[in-house]
């Protein structure tokens, strides 16, 4: 049997996906929690990028948590039925992704001022136009991100989701857009899912 | 005949890996060129997430420059021979689109004192860090993204290249990392490419 390891810091953010899907495939795997301050120093120059996550297969390293999770997804036969499913899938997941770096000129901003003003435009001119958007095409795929089922992009944006609340500084996104729920509601449902994330570590984000 | 129109603006940067991958394949196109203040506000509102650029093919539009890269690398059979190639191309771009949104953060901060000292954290800390990695990949792959040979990837990067150059204000970036102008030739040389590069409109970025 072929040993995985998947690195990670203690939180969902831009790991979870990847944990969550290696629990559908019915995967076992170490799932290292890398300590920031004590762990990381130590293991970033022996990474590919200096980042996690990292899983590794058998002593291989696989980075980049998008690149990750369409790899499973292949492996598990949820990355689409043909070219045209996964090239949606890729599209809406790369849409996700926009909204997050937007979020993130926010989220990362040291400087109190300019943070607050940067928030405030987001919130403004960006989230009313985008969120609505994303929203709009979960529901018109059934709960999912694309292809009308289940695919390795709602695990990504599960697993994403918290953190997702954490940079739009939105506690109710999903009281707002209620397709965000019922997409997290139909990955968190499925039994192998719900095994793992009952028994790991509780985080925030 | 398929009907293939590419809309962006006039300009390389996240655009003209489409541009390329089109040539490469032989696929006509027309090459709509938006001008973004008196033609973009009426396109907006008519785009999946009113963004450019967009691929239409027999009037069904496709979104997203890597999404749309990695679906025509596929149709051109330069999408890595197996899963393992196909994610080394994904997480070598990803790492790619790693560096541009570090860049991001300064090229579109508008607070000229905060742009300074944005770009001088990165060219102290983070360029040094990233860009020898990329360029060590791009060696180790023979003048190519990942795979040892020509992908979607290169297309990518290539198309990209005066763009990430603007933003990283790194006008001599090829000279310093000369692995990156090793990808780059590689693309512009082949034939149909080349024909089409010079034919095109020239723009800065």
């Amino acid at each position: 049997m072929p040993q995985y390891v998947f690195s990670y810091f203690p939180v969902k953010a831009l790991g979870e996906c990847v944990r969550l899907l290696l629990a559908y495939g019915g995967q076992e795997f170490e799932d290292k929690r890398v300590a920031f301050e004590t762990e990381w120093p130590e293991m970033k120059p022996k990474t590919a990028f200096g980042q996690l996550p990292i899983l590794e297969i058998d002593g291989k390293q696989y980075a980049q948590s998008v690149a990750i999770s369409r790899y499973l997804g292949r492996k598990y036969g949820i990355a689409g039925a043909d070219d045209e499913e996964a090239f949606e899938i890729d599209q809406n997941i790369d849409f996700v992704n926009d909204i997050r770096s937007k979020a993130a000129t926010a989220h990362y901003e040291n400087d109190p001022e300019v943070k607050a003003k940067k928030q405030e435009t987001l919130v403004k001119d960006v989230y009313p136009l985008l969120l609505p958007k994303l929203n709009a095409i979960i529901e018109k795929n059934d709960g999912h991100i694309a292809a009308g089922k289940l695919t390795w992009g709602d695990f990504y944006f599960a697993g994403l989701f918290d953190y997702l609340k954490v940079m739009l500084q939105m506690p109710d996104l999903e009281a707002k857009y209620p397709a965000f729920k019922k997409l997290i509601d139909n990955v968190y449902s499925l039994p192998k899912v719900k095994a793992y994330a009952d028994a790991a570590p509780k985080t925030d984000f």
